[in-house]
């Protein structure tokens, strides 16, 4: 049925059209039905709610995200019309039942999830069947092949590199550090990051501090081109359209199974052309995995590296507790620059970022073998590389400015003279959340001390910065509640 | 923060709220987010979507579903606050590994289903959860307890007594000729019914051809008063909502785990206080179960009778192919009616219900062991048990009356002489929705003949019925595309 469409800046989390109820009779259409909103030869997959007002009966009023997709404006004449379920139904069901999924069976959900033919619901069965059951190798990698060809691609020339964490360790903003000394002896890397999903800062978050991170893939082709690199955020790159859907749905129960790790983390590398990529997993105590799940995990992606044809190698590094000292976006810029300025750089930060650049290095060949550490070193104290920091936050619209952290703080001193035994990541990033992070740039923790060091009594250990009295006031509760276990002695 | 409603009639699948995105903002909500509406004391959990325009930034409109639940009227004041995720998302994720829930989980995850404090997207993960890794009998008893506990009871006195089938056999309207014979004996029977979900009908479906079948717990107490039994729409009841709302996710995905299957029936008798059980799980070629599957789920109805101290059978009953010459609303309750008053009867039907009816007899004492058949038939026969249907479809506002068929039809007549060996349930049930069951009422299909009768070439077989050319179309062409699946020589 053709029906005009009314434009109302109407923001839900999936496509959702609403009709008129009469419409929805002459079309037997029920409510949670899905309907296919069709401009020309595009089309996407919506679910319908209807109202008895408002919207009239030759009316459609369509939510944010089919107005995108379809490019629409107020009164386009589009098509609604009912659709059956989709066939990748049964083969997520297949999967939940413990079946091994064929390449094109993994290609029709895929294809399915990318297409808006599924709901949350369904899209939850799919991340529960993967969750529960588990992919094979060859699932997995059938899985990335599905997603790399299900968004864009980049095509660039030159030794392309990346460098990956798997996140978990508050402070660790080795990011910006390592990608402006590779950056600036040619590596060519197109980074792309997260923001914080329940961290206190993504490296998105952080260098929006200073520039932007929103780009097109024409856009970071020209940042590219001039500088070798960028810093930008991934979700507004839409690379992989489909792994930020699961990754919304996979959030609602903070499932996060390996398989779609592997396949979230290489389906991007794959989609900006990475030939060479260094994988960091951080474990530990408070870390997200332990040294036996990192083992496992560099296992696999090991051999899915060889199964791309991609010069990948993963290095397992202590995730035991916080590195640098500070938490939260402006706070973790501060340390970054510290490190590039050569100004009383935070020695933890400095050294990881130093010796996973030195790594990269030797991978690309642009050091020998045992002499990519001297070199990154090298290029960090001739100030190369915050040159290159520089003239990236320039093509991405930013400068280099004084940062402050928020107005509002609160010390934390320490109750006795003793040794600290160990910082909880988790909770360190809560509470820095309480705080206000990652949506307040300035807010967040800056940390005094680490562990195995002796405080003295009365001596600061940590500062709590907030942009308003009353979530500084969250984040004090929040610290006392928790105290014994976010700082052990 | 206090919000003035806006009543649309806005129905959605989920309760859902819009806001307008300036008091989203102040709120810091996000979308997707979870709010609690409150009014008084009563709360619902409810998604948000944002506007710009429409609703007003002192406004909010609400969902069919809150309206209902808060019992709103237009410009009422609401609370609206954002509102954690709940725990239960960590224990479905503790089950979604395969560990055990205990007691205390399972009422948890229980109680926020029946709040609305759960997405869609987060029950699939638990339907999921319990597909994938199977309850315990513990679990499913403890998951029946939560799932009674969360509902509405009725409280009867006397032998109350239940028959169900597991379903999945085209025709095979049993149910009420059993409730006419069992409650003219003085049992009480409390028969909720639920309409077809994917065959040709439901005995609620079945029933209203000519009665009412919606009623509230009150009304049907009342019936019972009159007639010591009612044939009703669950449904409309809201004995076990929680397994409505269950119901209706695994439906996207026609996923249904055991445990969920025993838990839904057994919650539902025990809802309505039923002491005495006969379950009837049909098996055979194209049934819902093979017979070991039947054989399997009779030992866990048996255990879990036991726990709950229920006076419960099982029969396996042959579900090889449609019982009763009828499929479809009015051709189902024309078969019905044939039996009760004893004017040419489909045999198959008369039995399986004489056996059925016995048995639940039998087990309450109101025959002797091996008696049951021969009082259920004498019954039948001295017209008692047609009187008392008369009795409750009056008492249900119906009353009885001659029914016709749709007026479109196409008879299938035979190409050969030859002798049938099998007819399709599943195709049978879907060649009648393609001709509007069970929306349509006097849709359906009439069956003249069954598997090991054989026909004469040009003998008719069946025929289809139809309110409209179009739909009589759709399932003459679905009897093509088909045909040597539903009947096979």
């Amino acid at each position: 049925m053709k029906l005009k469409t009314k434009i109302l800046k109407f923001l839900t989390g999936r496509a959702v059209c609403m009709i008129n109820e009469k419409t929805a009779k002459q079309m037997s259409l029920h409510v949670d039905n899905r309907v296919s909103v069709k401009k020309q030869n595009k089309k996407i997959i919506s679910i319908v709610n209807t109202v008895s007002e408002i919207i009239s009966p030759n009316e459609v009023a369509v939510s944010d995200k089919i107005v995108k997709y379809l490019k629409l404006k107020n009164k386009d004449i589009v098509d609604v019309e009912i659709t059956p379920k989709p066939h990748s139904i049964d083969l997520i069901k297949k999967k939940l039942k413990g079946e091994e999924l064929s390449k094109k069976e993994i290609n029709e959900i895929v294809m399915d999830i990318s297409n808006n033919a599924l709901t949350e619901a369904e899209i939850a069965f799919f991340i529960s069947a993967v969750y529960s059951q588990d992919m094979s190798l060859k699932e997995t990698k059938n899985l990335i092949q599905a997603m790399v060809k299900s968004g864009s691609q980049l095509k660039l020339k030159g030794k392309v590199a990346d460098k990956h964490s798997i996140g978990g360790i508050a402070g660790n903003r080795t990011t910006p550090i390592i990608i402006s000394i590779c950056s600036s002896m040619g590596l060519i890397m197109p980074k792309t990051s997260s923001r914080a999903i329940t961290s206190a800062a993504g490296t998105a978050d952080v260098i929006e501090t200073l520039a932007k991170v929103d780009f097109s893939i024409n856009e970071i082709k020209k940042i590219i081109k001039k500088t070798n690199a960028c810093f930008v955020w991934g979700g507004a790159l839409g690379l992989v359209p489909v792994d930020d859907k699961i990754i919304r749905i996979e959030r609602i129960a903070k499932i996060d199974s390996t398989a779609q790790l592997l396949a979230s983390i290489l389906s991007k590398k794959i989609s900006v052309d990475s030939n060479y990529i260094l994988i960091d997993i951080p474990f530990g105590k408070s870390a997200k995995v332990t040294k036996t799940k990192a083992e496992k995990l560099k296992s696999k992606f090991l051999k899915l590296g060889k199964k791309f044809d991609l010069e990948l190698q993963v290095l397992l590094t202590d995730g035991s507790e916080p590195i640098g000292n500070g938490i939260g976006p402006v706070l973790e810029m501060q340390d970054v620059i510290k490190v590039l300025k050569r100004q009383d750089p935070p020695k933890d930060l400095e050294e990881k970022s130093i010796m996973l650049a030195g790594k990269l290095l030797e991978m690309t060949s642009k050091a020998k073998k045992g002499k990519g550490k001297f070199l990154a070193r090298k290029i960090l104290n001739s100030g190369k590389a915050f040159k290159k920091f520089q003239e990236i936050i320039k093509a991405q619209k930013g400068k280099i400015k004084i940062l402050h952290p928020g107005k509002y703080n609160y010390p934390i001193k320490a109750k006795k003279t003793s040794k600290i035994k160990h910082i909880n990541n988790k909770l360190i990033n809560s509470l820095a959340r309480q705080a206000g992070c990652p949506e307040d740039k300035s807010a967040g923790i800056y940390l005094y001390k680490k562990a195995s060091q002796t405080t003295e009594k009365g001596e600061k250990i940590m500062t709590i910065f907030a942009t308003s009295k009353e979530k500084l006031g969250h984040a004090v509760k929040f610290y006392n509640k928790n105290k014994n276990e976010i700082v052990e002695y």
